[in-house]
């Protein structure tokens, strides 16, 4: 029986500091010869993924994911230090500068690849009540990453800083932009360079940090005249493919995210992704099932997490799915319009919004559960309360509750013949956060080199992008606005 | 031209103060003839459409739809009358008994409909930034609605409330629960009301408001014995059709909504969409779109505000679609595994994560926008940072360059013949709110109706609540345990 997916349901049970991927409920043993797969096809899949970790490994060689290559020296180190100094930096000018007092708040502006993976490791990595609770019982500032340009978001944030902080003394801004030329964060970064300008004076440029690219582009242009204190935007590292660069380390380390042990965490899955034998290769496994199914017309792609605080990280997931996948040609420019659709959903929560369309409805969904082993901290349900109905909860914890919950919902789908694999975090800590984003990036990877395309640009959203700058007046664009009117009238 | 569909983009103009839908994105003239829908075939269905208006009116006639008297009397007002009651003890105990001062702090616990409506209310109509804000500038109570749980989410909450209100002098909990027996309100609500206990002794009794079956059931027979103050879920009304009842009304009253504007506003929704005439009827109208569209292969279903408030209320739209929609079999017994699939988008935020796939990928997808007219409040972009690339920006208020952005990408999805609508807020407030809730709930009726599923019921969930009991060791339940071994190992 080695050589069945049987196996996968203890990988690797032997190796309990490591994330754990259990895919049993992918096959047909479980739910059946519709709709899952037989365990011949992802033996007769070796031979195909063997040679794309290959070309994997030879795309690494020549530099062309530079993204893999973060949690790994000399990226890593480079970075660690470069982040741990302007970290350090930062802190001290606050207390020297706030009579004796720290930053307390740390507003981040950025938007998609500049903003999705700091909100991830936050509400990940931090309490979800991190900036409710007062500074005595909290370690590092307030966090707040505007990641949109809705007036009410900005204002209102902006209004609640000036009842806090009425100087913005305590306040710094993280502006991160490669180019500088996103419209939204351009937009934002105009107007927070002119609050702190209009209440600190000429000390606003103490108060921001740019990431941006270090040698070219609008924001460099501007860092370099009002000298603020930089951090990279790596070359060849692509916005989605950023959180583990000076992007997502930075605002991470100043709420005192471990981000050394999220390095390490991302190095050592990436080591498990390398192995030729495709089964002992996570990202190989997760990418072939899901393409394989994306061909059977499974195309909508759920990550449910059973933790709300891994729930950001569907969203850092759904732009890496969508974006890199999402493409009209393939690399001989045919038509192809690849893709998947993600989703993410949170359980159990959406056991009582999602899951009755999810067993039922269209077998158009794989689900990929993710799950937490150990809980830090745990709720014990009293048992004080006698009702015969509710009784039988008593004395059990409530990380036993959500794993019931989740197992039931398995069980459920598998009963409806629904696929789903879970990935299991031992614990929720930095260092698993970590093998978890560099799992999916080379997933994705992986995906990108089976559908054929390039997982690397995103040529759709530029059309947006010009039309808005049409429509905004910016100069060279107005026929773009003439082309927006004729259309939508 | 007064019958093609593009009468719709105005539609309806001459009255301002009420949500317009414009729908013209979805016909051929604009996605060409293979993803688009023929303006006669709108027409065509004028005489089915409006025999469902009929049957819908019957159906309401008979009782079948108690949710959608809500907003009408007498149960208005009945409600209003109720739930502003329970609001005024509620704060006059706090008052008295909490040194003058008044309840800072409201948990809700419940799960899906019990809590999906709350989260949205709150989301749409105060700021985002409400929790964060001191009391001295903030309206009502800060709101936590506790839909899981996670051990971290539930835990942490309780000793953050242990830091702010030691005694939980300041503590209200609103445990909301039609029979009190879904496993994760029973079990919050063991734990919520034996650390209230421990606190303040007998008097946690005044800090709690249940909402629950007003005669019958688990959640009734507590209440009965131990004297909470109580508003009613009432009878046959299902979860994600409860929002406008007291189930979301008393936790935004508390928190200083208007709730007889979101009624008002509803019930005005409610009369357009009672309209026989098919393309004057807005919930008919979206319907028959996104059903057609359903069959023509296009099954996932985006709602995407553009407007960080209105987020929240595309998770209770999600609940409500996949709910009602997502069924096995037809009113005839037979398998059809019907339902669409609701997914969540956010502009501009996922214009730089999903656009790309809604372009580009699979032509499987409709989307409906939600946007706001005119922001209550704005920002503007100063003038002051003189950088060409990025200068078109300044002068600017974010409200214009968030429409331009909507329009871009509306225009984007069409140049890539992607179906889509927009449903526009004149507004952000109860009124309009109140409008957007009925509009969904009548669409949903209308699709049940066109599926020729019920909309009513959620069959599908019950083997997973089972599969809980049976893990959780549930007297009764033990062969579920066997069960779900047996088939998971």
């Amino acid at each position: 029986m080695r050589s069945t997916p049987r196996r996968f349901r203890d990988y690797p049970s032997h190796m309990t500091e490591q994330l754990h991927i259990d895919i049993a409920n992918c096959f047909t043993d479980r739910v059946g010869a519709t709709h899952g797969i037989a365990a011949a096809d992802l033996n007769a899949a070796q031979s195909r993924m063997g040679d794309l970790t290959d070309r994997l490994a030879e795309m690494d060689k020549a530099g062309e994911t530079r993204w893999r290559g973060l949690c790994h020296d000399p990226m890593r180190k480079e970075h660690l230090g470069a982040v741990s100094q302007v970290v350090a930096d930062t802190n001290a000018y606050f207390e020297s500068n706030s009579s004796g007092k720290r930053c307390k708040h740390l507003v981040v502006l950025g938007i998609g690849g500049s903003a999705l993976g700091n909100i991830a490791l936050q509400s990940a990595l931090k309490e979800h009540v991190h900036n409710l609770t007062p500074c005595t019982h909290r370690i590092g500032p307030r966090l707040y990453v505007l990641d949109n340009v809705d007036p009410h978001f900005v204002g209102d944030t902006m209004r609640y800083l000036e009842i806090k902080d009425p100087g913005l003394k305590h306040t710094a801004v993280n502006v991160i932009s490669k180019s500088g030329e996103t419209a939204e964060t351009a937009a934002q970064f105009m107007i927070f360079r002119d609050w702190l300008k209009s209440h600190l004076g000429d000390s606003y440029r103490q108060h921001i940090v740019a990431i941006t690219d270090p040698s070219r582009g609008t924001m460099r242009s501007i860092v370099d005249v009002e000298g603020y204190a930089t951090l990279p935007v790596p070359d060849g590292v692509g916005g989605r493919f950023s959180v583990l660069s000076p992007v997502g380390l930075f605002s991470a380390a100043m709420c005192g995210i471990d981000i050394n042990a999220l390095l390490a965490g991302a190095a050592a899955m990436d080591l498990r992704c390398r192995l030729r034998e495709f089964k002992s290769n996570p990202a190989a496994t997760i990418a072939w099932l899901l393409m394989e199914f994306n061909q059977r017309g499974k195309g909508n792609h759920v990550m449910m997490p059973y933790c709300n605080a891994l729930y950001s990280l569907a969203d850092w997931y759904r732009q890496l799915w969508a974006e890199s996948l999402g493409k009209r040609v393939d690399l001989q420019g045919r038509e192809v319009f690849a893709g998947a659709t993600p989703i993410k959903a949170l359980g159990t929560t959406d056991q009582h919004s999602q899951v009755q369309l999810y067993r039922e409805g269209p077998n158009d969904k794989v689900f990929g559960f993710v799950d937490v082993s150990e809980w830090d901290r745990d709720v014990t349900i009293p048992s004080n309360l006698k009702v015969d109905a509710i009784s039988y909860l008593q004395d059990h914890a409530l990380s036993e509750l959500i794993a019931a919950e989740k197992r039931a919902t398995e069980y459920a789908l598998v009963e409806s013949e629904r696929p789903n694999f879970t990935i299991t975090m031992p614990r929720l800590n930095a260092h698993h956060v970590g093998e978890f984003i560099q799992l999916w990036e080379v997933i994705t990877a992986y995906a990108g080199l089976i559908l054929n395309i390039n997982a690397y640009d995103q040529p759709a959203v530029e059309t947006g992008k010009v039309a808005t700058f049409g429509l905004m007046g910016r100069d060279g664009y107005a026929d773009w606005k003439a082309k927006v009117e004729a259309r939508l009238g």
